[in-house]
């Protein structure tokens, strides 16, 4: 049986640059599939194009509408392929609209000198956490075992918040081996930080997400169905748009993918 | 006179969506011009489309090859509007080839609750530095007054780095009041962290940046030729790429923009 991932990020090919694709309920939003599936499903037109060259650097998608439950069109079109690297863009559509936009980097990477500047924080283990603790209000959020250390839900929307930060343990449920295109959902598994800082559950939603793959295929392979530490943290909030920077490690403490957003909110 | 980077930005109309400009040498970098303002020209031609909605929020552009020196078509095409937000797809094209394509966001924002999480780092004054101190390798580095506080180019090329961040002050020179398109070249006036973290000078190049604006017009008519403080920083190198995530603040304190890239490099 597929997994309910692979079920979502499905895509057929139909002609030139172009794919059809469908919602997934077991991803469902509280409107439309989580936004994570569907930055999953921009980057694996990408990575299923036959024109293809290397493995993903960076992903920018744009989401300019709640997908509808559905089919929906994908066009993913090398804009220019170089030696070493080429630029994708990419759009999703619905009835003839663009529901949404984006741009893709891959690369035949080489290599070099390297280091992770940035160390996983120190954190207790997942088993020792124990269980899941990310309240699955809405049916995606069944789809990850999510195991917060610092930056829960508030369960008192009192207004008290004053940090914006959370930590994590995740990993596919049920397990899955880590890819591009599950490392790519799993960047959008933060909830909004302005819940967190405000104490205060305002309507909130992601309106653009990049990605920077610092992992390739050999460095996930080893990660397989192993936890992902996540940590998501907002730099300003102002006037109905907060951003959010976020790093994802390996449990053994490599920097698989660093990512930013910025979300929309009310009031 | 016009500043000179206006002139570097100036885009003539050439029929829907589309507009023509061309390289200033003012701007050059090693090869072609300085990122930054090819930043900001895609920006900019989002910005005097005459269907523009708002003001911008996020800006991804994806470096696809080194511009030549002359002219350039850029296309600018709204490809979603919505009631208050619009998402925009840019590409400059030369020669019949995509050297540039990028993803902008634009919105009517409304007054909300709001707070900046990230405060600007202690620092001294631009008085207290005094003179210009980045080496002005490259003519564009003489557009702009940077005075570096923190993480300076190193001055031997000795292997000896072990931390990326800088921390510096920064104005356009000769001075000219912050808009949107300035603030978005300034977010890329860092240099390659690489060299800071190696103490080594290999070839390196922005390969995607992505500006999240935070503040609107009005704040910015607030700074108008006031110093702007940066900080950036690199969290993962490695087989060929690195990231870096930045912030800018007014001398006031207030985070205008956040700010991220990938950036290529050798060896």
């Amino acid at each position: 049986m597929k997994h309910p991932f692979d079920e979502a990020v499905a895509l057929q090919s139909n002609g030139e640059h172009r794919f059809v694709g469908a919602t997934a309920p077991a991803y469902a939003n509280m409107v439309g599939p989580f936004g994570g599936v569907t930055a999953a499903t921009a980057l694996g037109a990408v990575l299923q194009h036959p024109a293809l060259l290397g493995e993903p650097v960076a992903l920018t998608v744009n989401y300019a509408t709640a997908l509808a439950d559905g089919p929906f069109d994908v066009t993913a079109r090398p804009a220019r392929t170089n030696r070493s690297t080429q630029h994708w863009v990419v759009e999703i559509v619905q009835a003839g609209e663009t529901v949404l936009t984006a741009t893709a980097l891959t690369a035949a990477r080489r290599e070099t000198w390297g280091v992770d500047e940035l160390a996983a924080p120190d954190m207790p283990t997942p088993e020792a956490v124990g269980k899941p603790n990310m309240a699955a209000a809405v049916e995606w959020v069944k789809r990850y075992d999510i195991r917060i250390t610092e930056g829960a839900i508030p369960t008192a929307w009192d207004g008290s918040g004053d940090a914006s930060r959370s930590t994590l343990w995740m990993r596919d449920e049920p397990a899955r081996a880590l890819d591009f295109c599950s490392l790519a959902a799993m960047a959008d598994v933060f909830y909004p930080r302005v819940w967190l800082r405000r104490a205060t559950r305002v309507p909130a939603g992601t309106v653009s997400m990049t990605v920077y793959f610092h992992a390739g295929s050999g460095q996930l392979a080893e990660v397989g169905t192993g936890w992902l530490l996540g940590q998501a943290q907002a730099q300003a909030f102002r006037n109905g748009f907060f951003d959010q920077t976020a790093q994802v490690w390996s449990e053994a403490g490599q920097l698989l993918a660093t990512t930013h957003q910025v979300v929309y909110y009310k009031e």
